[in-house]
Parts: C-alpha cells; sequence; structure tokens
C-alpha cells in the first residue's frame, strides 16, 4: 500500500501564486542538486516563476553593503547559485507549441512518488487547432548517482499524426530570482556566473562549463538526448533528425520526430553536474559520470531509486493509521529532508533546502536544533555528516570569534555556505550564538543517541570545547552568577538582551560537556591529540565547570515561570486584537526595535529550551512559561509551532499538541506561511518529526538513557514508528491503549517509559498512562 | 589689541596632512555656505585633497543600503553637496605655472583675522627659472550679503616684469569626497548634480545652475572678475585681455594681464550662489545678487564684515588674560560656530559645519545640546532660527513617529537635513530618542535665558508636547515606575538598553515641561490654537504629570551612583592597558557589539546628565559617578571631555577642569581627534564654550533664575565674558579672588551666586569661594 507515499495534485488553474508554489513543492532534488518544479515549456513571460537548479554548497560571493561600515561587520555574503536550465523543453507538435496557457487543458496532474522517487507531470492538451496529445513527463534526481537528473518526456499524439519538433535547451545564461521588496530573497539581480566553456565532447556530450564571478567556484553540466519509439531507442538521422547550436551562453538541440496517433515517442534528457567543491577537473568529471549514467537503461536508474528508498524508509519507517492526510504530510516532509540533505562534509541542509532561494541557500540552527534528531534516530551516517560539515568549517568559526573579539575558541556564524558569517542583520543574527551552544548540544544528541564515541574523538570533542571556550570568555561572574550580555536568544522579536533562559542553558551545558569530554578522553588516554592541536587546559575545564555550574538561569517567582530574558517581563504588553495577524509576519509592517519594546515573541524561546532541557525547571514551571509565552507569541517564524505542540503533548495539553503537530505538518502543502514558493521549510519539516517522536512518543534522550512517554491523539487509530537508538533499531507501535517496543536489529536496550527503567528489552507492552 | 584674533600658521611643508587639516581650519563660510581652504592653484594631482563649497541645507538623495530590508529602515539618506568649484584660479608668470610644489617657497603664511572676517594666503614664491613673486590672497565669506564669496588675488613680482596668466575656472564638474575606508565621509562616489544651464549673462556674468539628481532642487551660482592695477582698475581688452571658454560643466575664464616687477595687480574674484530652497529663481537670484556685489567697491564689502564682527564681538566677548594659547582658542571656536550657524529656517548647524563633508552635512543633537547654550546667551536670535528649524521639521518628525509605532507626537531624527532620518545605524543613531528630550531642554532653556515667551507660544511649546507625546506611547509603568525600554543614551558604547539614566531625566523634563507650557499657556488664554492644531488634552498631559513623576532613576546604593542603565554595572570592565588607547576610537578595531559588552563608555552619558540636571541627584552621587565613570571612558567622542570638564569644575577639581578644557578648547588648532581634515567639531567648540561659562563660571539656568558658582583656573589672570540674561547684556569678569556682575544694558536682573539670591543686580562683586 503505497498511498501514504504518493503526493498528488489534480487540475490545472495557471494561477500564479499556485505556479510558484507547485514549482517548490514538485522539485527533485537528491542532496547534491535540486531542480525547482518549473514547466518545461516555461510559462507565459509575465507570469512570475523561480527558475532554478542549484547545487548544495555551490556559491558565489555578493557585496552585502552596510549603511555604515563598522569593524568586522560583514560586507560579502555567499549566495546558492542558479546554476544551469537544463530543464527547459519547448515541444511543437505539427507547428502548435504545446503549451498550457493557450489551447485547452483537458487533464492535469501533478505526481511526488515519495517510493519511486519521482515527480510526474501528466496532461493531456488540446491545441487552438484542435490536436490532442497526452504528455508525461517524470524527473528524477537520483540518490545513487548524486550529479545525475533525469527527464523522460513521453508525448503521445491521440488525434493526429506528424511531426513532433523539440527545442531541448541547455543553458548557462541563468540568474537567481531578484524580488526588491522581500528580505528573504537575495535584494538585487546579480549576475553569479560567467559561461567559460560550451563544446560538443568527442562523445557528442553537450557540454557548458561556468566559473562564478567572485568565490573562484567553477561547475560542469553536460547533456544527452535518447529518443525512444515504443519499439525501442531511435537512431539519429534515420530515426529522428538531432540539430545542434552552440551559442554564446547556450546549446540549443533540436530534435525532429515523426510521431503517429496513439503511439508514445518518449525522449530522455540526462543532466549530469559536477562542481569544483567534489571535483578536481569538473568537465572531466562531468564527462565521465554521463558515460556511466547513459551505458544503464534509464529503468536501472528508477531501480537504483527505488530501492535507495526502500531502504530509506525501512529505518524511517513511520505511519499513522485513521490520519491518511497526516500521515501523507508526514512522510511528505520526511522525503523533503532526504532530498534536501547534504551527503557530504562540503554542505548541510539549507533552511529551504535546495527547493528554492529563499534565505539563499544558507544553512542555520536550523540542522541542530530540528533536522540532525530525525537522521541521528533513524540514518545516523546522515547526521554525522551534518556534524563533520561543522568540523569542517571550524576553522571559520574561529576566525570569525577573533573578529568578534575572542581569544580563544570558535563562534560558529548564523547563516552561511562556506563557513563565513552572511547575517546582515546582526541583532537576529550575529548575535544569535546560542548556534554554538545548539551545535554542541546536537553533537552530545548524537552521541547520546548513537554511542558513536569515534566522532567525538576525532571531531566532536573539538566543536564541543572551542565553542563552550567563547562562552566562557564571553561571559561575566558577577554577583556570585555568571551572566551572559547583549545576546538574542531564538526569539528574534527580542533582540540582543541579557542571560536570555535558552542561552544560558545551552551555553551551561555546552561548557559542562566540554569538561565531561575532556575528562572522558582523558580517563580513555584518548586526549593528547585535542591537547596538541587546541591546546585545552585543566584549568580550563575547571572554569568551564564553575561557569556551568554558577550559569544564571532567571526564574520569577511570584508567576513560577523562567523569564525569556532579564527585562522580559518590564516590557509592555502587545495589543493582539489591535494587529491583523493573519495578514504574515507582523515585523512585515512594524519596525523590528519597536518589537523588541513588547512582550511579543516571534517563535518558542524558553518554550524551546524546555523541550530541550526538561531537568532544569518544575513541571509547575513549564506549565505557567507555556502558557505565558504562548499568549504571546505570533508564530511568524515557523520553527515555532512544532516545538510549542512538543511542549503541550508534556503537559498532557493533547488536544493543542494535535493542533500544533496538524499546523506543521501541513505548513508547506497548504502554504501555511504564504512563502512556500520560496522554498520548503525544512526545520519545520524536521520539526514535524520531533512532533511525532518527542512529542507523542515522548522520547528525550539524556545521559542516563532514552526516556519514552508515550501518547496518542484522539484522532489516530494508532502510529508505528522505527527508531535506531545505540546502533539497535526498534519498532515502536502505539495504539490507542498500548505503546510496543520491538527490537529488529542489534542488541538489546534500556529504555525508561513513564520514568520507569526497563533494561536489556527486546520486546516490551506498555499500557497507556494519561497525566 | 587683536592678537587674540588672528589665528596663523607660518611656513609650508607640502606635507599632506597639514595640507588637508588646513583646509578645514582655514575654511571661509558665513552659515550659509562654506568653501574649504583649498589653494586655488591645486595640489599635484596624486595628492588628497576635500575641495568643496557647500550651500547649508542644499542637499542631493543618494541610497544607504540596507543589508537586509526591513520595514522603516531608512534607505536613502541627504547628502550636502559640493556644488561647484569657483575658487580654482592657475596663475602663469612669464610662462612658468606658480606652484608650490616646484620652484622654492621663500615665505609662506596663513592668516585668519577674526575681527575682519577674513583668510588670507601669503607667499613668496621663486620659479624654477628664478623669479620671484608675493602672492597674497584674501577671501571672504560676507555676513552681511550671504550668497557673496570674494576672492582677491594679488600679484606682485619681486624680480621681472612681463605677462600674468591667470586661468579662472567657474566649475559645475565637482564631485563629493570619497574614502571608502571611512565611515564618517560618504562611501562611495555619487554623482549628486548635473549641470543645467553655462552662460554669459546680458551683463557678461559667467553663470552656472546645476540640478540635484534626486532631491528636485537646483541652485546657481555667478562669477565675475575685476582686474586692479595700483592706479586702480583696468579696463578690458586696454588693461588686459579676458578670453571665456564656455564647456560642458564649466566656464574658464583666461585673463592676461602686463605686470612689471614691484608693482601688485589684483583680481578681484566675485561669486554669488543661490539654491532654489531660499529662492524660486536661482538664475534670477544669483544674478541680481552679483549685481548688488559688484556694485560696491571690495572694500565696501569688508568693512561691513569689520562691522558685523564687531557686533557679534560685543556680545559674544570672553577674555581670558594669562593664556594667550586658550584666549585665541577660544575665540577660534566661537568664530567657527559662527561662521557654521545657519541664518534661516531651512538649515541648522552641522556637525562639522560647513567646513568639510564628515557626517555628511547632517545635524545631530550637537546642535541644542552643544551650541544653542552660546547662541542663546550671546546671540538669541541665532538660537530662535536653530530651534525653529526643529519646529520646521517637525512634520517630518511626526511622520518619523508613525513609522516607528507612535500614533501621536513626533520623533526627531538623529541625524538630517531635510528632517528625514539619515541614520543607517540604529543602535548608536535612530536609537537616541533623547534627541527628542534634548530638543525640549534647549527649548526649555532657550525660554529661561531670554525670556521669549512669544516664541513658546508659536513654536516652542508644540515641539516640546509632541516630543512629550512620544515619551508616554513609549514607556511602561511597571512596578510602580515608568520605564522607557531598549534606547541609547549618548554613550555610544552602550546601546538599545533599557532606562539608561540620561533619557530617563530629559525625558521627564520634556514631559514635566509640555505640563507646565500647557498650564501657562492655559492660564493665559493662549491654548486654544494649539489645542486646535494637536489635539492636546487635559488628561494627556496628567499622563504626562504622572509619568514624569514616576519616572525611573536608577541609583545604586552601594557604589552611590546613577547606573548609566539598568545591566551596565553587571557588564565585564574593560582592560584599559590591554588597549593601546592612542590609535584612535576602540570602535575602529573592535565590534561595536562586542563593546556593548562591558563597562566602557565612548563619551560623557551619566556625567553629561549630571550637568543638565544637577538638581536631580546628591553631591556625592555626582562626584562617585564622576569617579566611576571617568575610568571607564574613553572619550572616543569629541563630545565628551567638554562635560567631563564641566562637572570637574562643579566638583571642585579644578586641575582637572582645566585638562578637559584645554584639551577640548585646542581640539581641532592640533587636530587632537586626527580627523579634523573632515571638518570642525562644532559640538565641541560650543561645549568649549560652556567650558568656561558652565565650567568655570558655573552658570546653570533654572526655573527659579540664573545660578553660578565661580571659580577660575590656577593658570589665569583673569577672564571676562558677556551673557545676555533675559534681554540684559552682563558683563562678568573674574579675577583670581573675586567676581564681578556688571549690567551693560537692560533692566537689572536677579542672580544666584554660590547658591544665594541677589536681587536687582546692576553691579555685584563677590570675593571667590573655594569648595
Amino acid at each position: 500500500m503505497n498511498q501514504g507515499f504518493v503526493f498528488r495534485k489534480d487540475g490545472f488553474t495557471g494561477a500564479e501564486q499556485e505556479l510558484l508554489v507547485n514549482e517548490t513543492l514538485f522539485h527533485n532534488a537528491n542532496g547534491y542538486f535540486g531542480v525547482r518544479g518549473n514547466f518545461e515549456e516555461r510559462y507565459p513571460s509575465d507570469c512570475p516563476t523561480v527558475r532554478g537548479q542549484y547545487v548544495n554548497g555551490f556559491y558565489n560571493f555578493s557585496d552585502m553593503k552596510q549603511p555604515e561600515k563598522h569593524y568586522g561587520f560583514p560586507e560579502q555574503k555567499q549566495t546558492m547559485v542558479n546554476t544551469f536550465d537544463t530543464q527547459t523543453m519547448v515541444l511543437t507538435l505539427e507547428g502548435e507549441q504545446v503549451d498550457l496557457f493557450q489551447g485547452t487543458v483537458l487533464e492535469f496532474s501533478r505526481i511526488l512518488d515519495m517510493k519511486k522517487g519521482t515527480t510526474v507531470r501528466r496532461f493531456v492538451w488540446e491545441s487552438p487547432k484542435g490536436r490532442q496529445a497526452e504528455i508525461c513527463i517524470t524527473r528524477m534526481a537520483s540518490f545513487q548517482l548524486l550529479p545525475l537528473f533525469t527527464i523522460e518526456y513521453q508525448i503521445t499524439p491521440l488525434n493526429f499524426s506528424g511531426t513532433a519538433v523539440m527545442e531541448s535547451v541547455h543553458s548557462g545564461d541563468v540568474s537567481n530570482y531578484f524580488n526588491p521588496k522581500d528580505s528573504r530573497v537575495a535584494g538585487e539581480k546579480i549576475i553569479h556566473l560567467r559561461v567559460a566553456d560550451l563544446e560538443s565532447t568527442e562523445e557528442g556530450f553537450s557540454l557548458i562549463r561556468s566559473e562564478t564571478l567572485r568565490s573562484g567556484l567553477d561547475i560542469a553540466s553536460v547533456v544527452v538526448h535518447k529518443v525512444y519509439a515504443e519499439t525501442g531507442e531511435l537512431g539519429c538521422p534515420n530515426g529522428y533528425v538531432r540539430e545542434r547550436r552552440i551559442g554564446d551562453k547556450d546549446i540549443v538541440e533540436t530534435l525532429t520526430i515523426p510521431v503517429e496517433e496513439r503511439k508514445a515517442v518518449t525522449i530522455v534528457k540526462y543532466t549530469v553536474t559536477c562542481d569544483s567543491i567534489r571535483y578536481e577537473n569538473v568537465k572531466e568529471a562531468a564527462r565521465k559520470w554521463m558515460i556511466t549514467s547513459v551505458d544503464k537503461p534509464l529503468n536501472y536508474w528508477y531501480q537504483c531509486q527505488a530501492d535507495y528508498l526502500e531502504k530509506f524508509w525501512e529505518k524511517a519507517k513511520i505511519e499513522i493509521t485513521g490520519d491518511e492526510e497526516l500521515n501523507l504530510s508526514l512522510h511528505y516532509n520526511l522525503y523533503q529532508l532526504l532530498q534536501s540533505v547534504g551527503k557530504d562534509e562540503y554542505c548541510n541542509i539549507g533552511a529551504k533546502g535546495l527547493s528554492g532561494e529563499g534565505y539563499e541557500g544558507h544553512y542555520f540552527w536550523d540542522t541542530e536544533m530540528y533536522i540532525v534528531p530525525f537522521f541521528s534516530l533513524t540514518q545516523p551516517e546522515v547526521a554525522r555528516n551534518l556534524l563533520s560539515y561543522r568540523h569542517h568549517i571550524l576553522d571559520r568559526a574561529r576566525a570569525n570569534a577573533r573578529v568578534m573579539g575572542y581569544p580563544k575558541g570558535a563562534l560558529y556564524p548564523w547563516r552561511t555556505i562556506n563557513g563565513d558569517e552572511c547575517s546582515g542583520y546582526y541583532p537576529s543574527g550575529s548575535a544569535q550564538y546560542h548556534i554554538n551552544g545548539d551545535i554542541a548540544y546536537a553533537v552530545v544528541q548524537y552521541y547520546l543517541i548513537t554511542g558513536d564515541w569515534n566522532f567525538i574523538v576525532s571531531k566532536g570533542a573539538e566543536i564541543v570545547m572551542e565553542t563552550a571556550r567563547m562562552w566562557y570568555d564571553l561571559g561575566n561572574f558577577y554577583q556570585g552568577t555568571f551572566q551572559l550580555h547583549d545576546l538574542t536568544g531564538p526569539d528574534e522579536y527580542s533582540c540582543v538582551v541579557n542571560n536570555n533562559y535558552y542561552t544560558n542553558l545551552t551555553a551551561q551545558h555546552n561548557m559542562a560537556w566540554a569538561a565531561q569530554f575532556y575528562h572522558m578522553l582523558k580517563e580513555q588516554g584518548q586526549l593528547a591529540a585535542l591537547e596538541e592541536k587546541i591546546g585545552i587546559e585543566e584549568a580550563e575545564v575547571e572554569g568551564f565547570e564553575e561557569a556551568a555550574e554558577k550559569m544564571l538561569l532567571l526564574y520569577d517567582e511570584k508567576l513560577d515561570i523562567n523569564p525569556q530574558d532579564d527585562s522580559f517581563l518590564s516590557k509592555k504588553e502587545w495589543d493582539f486584537n489591535q494587529e491583523k495577524k493573519t495578514n504574515g509576519p507582523i515585523m512585515q509592517w512594524n519596525h523590528l526595535y519597536r518589537l523588541y519594546r513588547y512582550q511579543v515573541c516571534k517563535q518558542a524561546d524558553t518554550v524551546l529550551a524546555h523541550m530541550i532541557f526538561e531537568d532544569a525547571q518544575k513541571l509547575s514551571t513549564m506549565k505557567n512559561s507555556f502558557d505565558y509565552y504562548e499568549k504571546r507569541t505570533t508564530h511568524d517564524s515557523s520553527l515555532s509551532r512544532c516545538i510549542f505542540g512538543i511542549v503541550a503533548s508534556k503537559l498532557g495539553m493533547k488536544e493543542k499538541a494535535y493542533e500544533y503537530f496538524d499546523f506543521s505538518s501541513k505548513l508547506d502543502i497548504l502554504d501555511s506561511q504564504h512563502n512556500t514558493k520560496d522554498g520548503i521549510h525544512t526545520a519545520n519539516m524536521g520539526g514535524t518529526y520531533m512532533g511525532i517522536v518527542y512529542g507523542f512518543l515522548g522520547l528525550r534522550v539524556k545521559k542516563r538513557g532514552f526516556f519514552f512517554m508515550p501518547s496518542i491523539p484522539e484522532q489516530w487509530n494508532s502510529y508505528q514508528l522505527r527508531l535506531q537508538l545505540k546502533g539497535s533499531l526498534i519498532e515502536v507501535t502505539v495504539t490507542k491503549d498500548s505503546c510496543r517496543f520491538q527490537l529488529l536489529q542489534g542488541e538489546q536496550i534500556t529504555i525508561f517509559v513513564y520514568g520507569r527503567e526497563y533494561p536489556a528489552v527486546s520486546e516490551l507492552t506498555i499500557a497507556l498512562e494519561e497525566w
């Protein structure tokens, strides 16, 4: 039963917003590259579109002008580059160009099959002159062969025979999307690439190599077409005629093919892309991978894709019964995470994955706090890659720390591709130093989930110690407490504050674990390399321990809540009635510094702290804080609701938990944030996963082990999912009255359910409890 | 004895920095326009220069790109425009071009005569071929006829006769200075003007009209030359030959003049400039004023200039005996204020006056807190003009308040020319809301000093009430106090803080006086107009009174100081030993947000509050605060030391007071801040004046009257100055042991000396007291 794995939209309206959103929703990606789901034949010229193909981690520099120049304010940023256009294919049937905005669309559907790993756009079109044809276009970004993108374009004339002319474009004449009104995409049209070579290779492949104008990178794409009739591959020039025109910036291939009524003709367009971050000679690499690609029939690659996904879903299995919509949404979200996530240490996972240009392809804390949990629990090798990227950019984070005035340690950039800070607005960008704590938290969680000590020895401990050093230098012992000043927590409507509760907790955890790893490495005689590399010393570690112990964690006794920061409670109350909350983020019509003066939150902040450090405060404090902040949160960030949902579960607010989960799960599918056109919200997608595993199932990973608090929403019959805990694959099934843990692979493990310890579990069924 | 009024520098080194600084120090201005003291003949092309002529209040717009677009962040600024070049005059003697960088400079001096109101550059030059000539160039920016600038260029061949060829330039081909490294001047070369007309008028004048590219303004300049031998004016073409070449952007006049050994020939170049802010038809206006100008001999205008200055110095008299250097510096500073200050409501006084392009010609709080006191006490009509400018831009301040989220009232821009905010960096720009309080404070002080109730009725009360409204909307009653959050006080190294002591005091004063004026207007039946215009109501005024009364004014009992803001004392201490304080502002090598995290001040903040509101706290608190903040202040702002000096006087620290005063007084003359090349520091100059009047003489203007605490530095024999108090001209003479107050004009007035009241004083001598 694949029903929960097929995402489908039927019907064609031609509405601009719908087209844009579908470009995102039906994009193809494999973590290495992504192609927006644009129409091969293009839209009418006045119809907005973000037409793009991106490579993860491949960037150009562009100016980020500061209105005033100040020391250390970045004046250059990286931008994920639209690399090539190889998806454009313009079909003309008997002299009439296929165009859904002309003639009549008789049938139309778009399908993403998450077990096949392909998208399909199928339509029946009647031309202005009455010719009817069925077109079925299948696209794939291969997980097996990461540089490979395929378009299988099938044409079936329904009421005529004659000639089909396909003009297939391979173009380097591309630029990034430009909308001067939107701060979340690049603010001005900038040329990023220069076409350096256009050629036909000795094999007859079409090849373009482009160079970035400022970042010193280059990238090559190779395109090959094959044409099939129902009887098999057609030869050229006997079966069809091919013409190639090499222009200044593009290569256009025109395929003239005889077609017969009711007989399908198929054009397969292979694109292989290789960039200079991964390959020394991009032209050679692309050629080589293309030879490999066309050596096998397309079905071979389809099969590889299905095999890859079978393995993926086997580990990532998650099924809800009794709520088909949510079941599908959840699969959609996890599939998008897989499409988006980088597969090597040169890249990570963008806030919008590879599905659009929002946030310019940058990587944020979203990775560690929202996405690493899914991968740590289901595909640890991917999580390890994500964290290895942070180790890969550690030198840049060290350099950043020096600029910011810290003599030792590392400070990770708030948003980046190559490791350098790209945040142009410090208060809700670079000031979010908690990214250091977040990365350390993710390293520790990854270690606690997987037990991968080897990663800690080789990379993790270094990350955790270098980040800890920054906290220690930053903070101040004052009146018996260790304080952190002038930083911004997750809530971007309260910036540059003192003793943000979330920040102080993550910093405390960071320093405590730096000390912990130090002692563990020392005990095991594995400290020498790190001592030599970063000069870590006992006295420093004692400092970490003291600072962690004395960390100021704000608590208001009267309200029994944790104040978000030291002045939050003294701020004015926001008038939620006056603000039309439905019209998008309030920052779009309020000066940011006005918002900072109010008790209004963009997103979960203290509530997020309560989720990840549930033992740092009393349950009553969590409950009161939840109520307090929920009333004051706009959820203008897509990172907010999923967290509120998880903590609602923890607090036994089942209906609320479900509502938050429901909203988060469908956020992109329903375009609830009104910006899915710019790309998917990968953090929210990871948050959806956490909504089940940390929310309904109540998992918390602590030093002592794995803690579960299973529950189930009223709306569901059951849900089942698989987790990889310290190498063991566990299947958990929660029904309306019980929770069953079953070991599928690996050694028996100890778990805690409702606070009770169950050692060496291989199978365990427990009745659900209410609280 | 004019000695204290002649500022002179002898000798020519050709050193770049010296040339640049002297361009500033010897600039000519009259409040309407300013001309940098560039060499008429130019420097060698590789020698940096800021060659400019500026008109006060005349601006173009330019982009101020934000790295991220956010609601209400200004993306356009005004820039004071370099208008024309009419100072360029290239002299060739017998085929050898006069050039101080060639041949030999035998004598060289530059002189500013502050009673004549002219600058002179005089030199004796020997050409590479041995020709010697004495050149004496006198320049004047006429106070009598504001559009008029004159250059009197006298040539005396010392050892030859022959031909002098003067190529005199009238050019619209000008641009502003561009140094990409300096945040205090514009960051990129931008063309601001387009030459629209070049012509010879019917009178034979050379005329150029230019239009700003974006601000919709235009400006005309008219140039006329006259040539004189010792025997009188020379005719053309009999006495000399004139050729005019009209180019695309400039008009060059070549004067070929026979010269005789030891006989002086003089070329007088008149420039008249008129802009469209003041004149409807700028060409006609400039022509008309030129007709007026050339109708009189130059000596007539020189005499007008001297008369004007005689009146100025009569009121502004200030003499120190026993310290010639300081006496001269002080005169220099006051003269610069007169040169810089706008003479109509369309303009104000720039941070750099009209002497350079630093801060792009913008007006800041410098006006109200540092410069208005001098004018209020000596030339009240100028002070009234400065404050009328604030009334003139009140509608812009209202619009700004709306953008910032305030439904009522006005918020003045931190830096502006036309009234719109030009601050590109909010934390140490727009966040300095205290500018509202500063303007209200200056209005009240002006009223208390002059008794000009009419100004309050027509403009002042409206300003004070509209600014008060902003505070009331901004603040928050919390736990019995009225609090002001997320604002920046004067100290730009502690930004966006809560309850900054200075800000809260000025806001308190602002709201209290809004209520006060309301009651006074009501009592006198003069409220109706204002009620109608701004809808001020009794209930609102009661709100002001309550907020003022409950204003939170931070006090630390243990230290007996006023904390600068609510978190200042909990911040880290700055390591002054580690920082090389002599190399310029620490912000040049520290990230600003790092500085915010330390107890380090750029300038006087709480100490300034203590100066202007000395009754708001105990004397011990002032003393302890002074000591506390002095240790933590870098004085990286030129607005700092003068204030520390004044409060040092108040606290009886005579030596310290003298040192601060001495440093401030000579700041530009000695280029102590290393940036006088960008222009003079007008605020500091006003601060110097306050250093005597508020410092040594101890004047405080309060609701109850004029309070004096006379003292004299050890280094001086005596000092004497004049003050205009409620229309009465008072001369105050302080010797080593006494202080004499003498009424020169007007009615007897009541004063307080050392806290004791002396009613109806016409003459009063009091022995100096120590404290």
